[in-house]
């Protein structure tokens, strides 16, 4: 890559991002060899000053909500881009969690010695510049640029306006910690102008951006996937489904769909949508449609289904065919019925984003042939696909949900953060 | 992923790829629990069916040939899209190669059972449907189709208009072995029409589509890169460096220079730059000019090297800015000295293409540091950087090098075309 090239390609209005993006490549080459001690140095550098200095935080966060108050914001976000001292106290542990796993880099996965005498050893080695992409959440600034320094990538953190004030005093903080540990600041980088077109600008940074991960809604990550030139890794995008299986444990089925659906709607791993195998659709819903009414969820249904839950007394409306295809993340259910689990396998297989899909059934082979066939990141017997989470598979945290196939599938933890590097030791060998 | 409406936004003009990779998708459903035993025997029954029927091939050869040469192409072109018995049983012994590979799927990494009894593993399973954009070498089609189909990836082949009589060719016969193992013959597709359009749809079939490789030259790669929406693996971009430290072995360095730039120019891991340490730089060159001298090598020199081979009689051009950035593919060399490690390390960061470089010294600590600090896939220290590549690496096969950090890097082979699956085991958890 030629820089000074790439310059002259740009227009002066793309020279701040494009400037950032040299300093975190720059400073990439720093930190990739940085060692573990120096960067769990700066992590607890970085817990130390969130603590310490909270009342900075805060008080930029307190102008962010007057903002988003005066421009009208929903409670709920407003609750999401709210920092209390709890909540600090929340972030902060999480760094110290982080210091606390094992460092990814420098282990050497597989090593030989070829015939020709050649020693070919493959070490785990940073992506190098991470590009995050979010919405207004005050809590993925620090998290995510945990995670990337712990695992050695430099990262350019470009949040929603609506947290700017937050994020950047949360920027400033764990720069300076950067600084006392002795790397450099730029190891941890924020887009200051949050305006549609840096965003654009970051999906085009061919050569300084290693990997563009954005964490958001499916518009986002939809735009993102389509337009970047950068490599992407699409997450949590989540249309998850329970099959209820006509040897399913249905007290189970009704307790896992319960769980699913309603236990945290807004989540990328709720479900959004039951299919019933109608050999036991009315005894199902029997159990079903109680637990469902407690958060009056609303039930889409397909003809039969509807008709079932109406003589039962229940409350649904006709599905559309784009019910098939939505995250709804609210307390909407799609619901489908079915006539034998290939039938359950395709449809998922059609209509899901490859995020967690799950199986009710005490029938040993219908459950093996389900976690072959269905092409999801988790797929799941007799569970809630809600477990499907960093903490919860023991990664210790994640920095997302990777639904696509290429790099890293599922919860993402700092292993998925890495890369790899041949390193060979000759003697004068040629070929 | 919604297939009628996906089918609703196309024009009548894309219908037909569409439609192809419709039927990828549904075979990729069943490729991916074939089975090894069946996956073998269907590549068995390539390799016989290729054999048998080499005739038809060889004619269909011979018709592209002929349009080949009264279009004009240059020899060495004509050369890599000439089949012969030879050439063919080249081929069919690469299949039986590939046979005789371990397969990576269904191999379970790692499996745990949590605190709360859920027991999760990660299981290896294939992409899905593979698209390979390559040109006119028909050995290509062959290999790729049976790299695929051993990692359980249905593939749609996109090869160069010249080779399109052989490549259909190929295409039916292995079609006809699927069928014969009782495998979908959609596992192998070909794209019959080799215009632009064709490839650039193929960029944006997002949903069918899982991983793209371009395979060829670099305007391909970087078009591909820039302008696809579904997910690009970049392979064989390849601008790599010799460095010659004060401390090399002098003979030693010349030795892997002259192999680096000399055994085979017109691939990916042949030098394009060397750089030379100034306090050795005369006594270097007096050992490497008169073997470069061998092929006529055009050396591009900065100026403290231009003035040093011209008074050792050897002949030298100015370099200009380009050529540090260039990709010859040929027996051109450009040459930059440099007056300590570091300055080579920031000077290959800056310049290579992330692939294969190789330092030249007998100093450990300089060694170590190569290694360390250079961002590319294969970094050697004391040999020719013509050794990245899977046979040599002992992958046994490989579809191409990867020179991005994200999914795989340096040679792919088998493994590397595969993604993971969670497959969770529960007795009813929720959370």
């Amino acid at each position: 890559m030629n820089i000074s090239q790439d310059l002259s390609q740009t227009t002066s209005q793309d020279m701040t991002l494009l400037r950032q993006a040299q300093a975190a490549k720059a400073a990439s080459y720093i930190l990739s060899t940085a060692g573990t001690a120096k960067k769990d140095a700066a992590l607890t550098a970085i817990a130390n000053i969130l603590h310490a200095r909270q009342g900075e935080w805060l008080a930029a966060n307190t102008l962010d909500l007057a903002a988003a108050r005066e421009a009208g914001m929903r409670p709920a976000l407003l609750d999401r881009l709210t920092l209390t001292p709890e909540r600090i106290a929340g972030i902060v542990d999480g760094v110290r969690q982080i210091i606390a796993l094992p460092d990814p880099i420098g282990r050497v996965d597989k090593m030989e010695t070829r015939p020709n005498g050649l020693i070919i050893g493959r070490r785990r080695v940073p992506l190098g510049v991470m590009a995050i992409i979010f919405e207004a959440r005050p809590n993925v600034t620090v998290d995510a640029a945990a995670l990337c320094l712990k695992s050695g990538n430099v990262c350019i953190l470009r949040g929603g306006k609506e947290a700017i004030r937050s994020n950047r005093c949360a920027a400033v903080l764990m720069r300076e910690a950067l600084v006392q540990a002795g790397l450099p600041e730029d190891c941890i980088c924020l887009v200051q102008d949050t305006s549609r077109k840096t965003a654009n600008e970051l999906m085009h940074l061919d050569g300084y951006v290693d990997v563009l991960i954005p964490r958001g809604g499916a518009g986002l990550i939809r735009t993102v996937s389509k337009e970047a030139s950068v490599p992407v890794i699409r997450t949590g995008e989540g249309i998850c489904h329970i099959y209820v299986d006509s040897e399913a444990d249905l007290d189970m089925a009704a307790n896992i769909l319960y769980n699913a659906k309603c236990s945290r709607p807004s989540v990328c791993n709720a479900a959004e949508c039951v299919l019933v195998h109608q050999a036991v659709a009315e005894a199902f819903w029997k159990k079903a449609l109680p637990l469902l009414a407690r958060h009056e969820v609303e039930l889409r249904a397909d003809k039969p289904a509807l008709a079932l839950i109406q003589s039962l007394g229940g409350q649904a409306i006709p599905a559309s065919e784009e019910d098939w295809d939505t995250e709804y993340d609210d307390y909407v259910l799609a619901i489908r019925t079915v006539t034998d689990p290939e039938e359950a396998i395709t449809f998922i297989n059609a209509h899901g984003t490859g995020h967690s899909e799950s199986i009710v059934t005490a029938n040993y082979f219908k459950a093996q042939r389900f976690l072959d066939a269905v092409d999801a990141a988790a797929v799941y017997v007799n569970a809630s696909t809600r477990f499907t989470d960093g903490g919860e598979f023991g990664l210790g945290a994640e920095i997302g949900i990777s639904t696509q196939k290429m790099h890293a599938r599922g919860p993402m933890g700092l292993e998925e953060l890495t890369s790899s590097k041949y390193v060979i030791y000759g003697k004068g060998q040629v070929r």
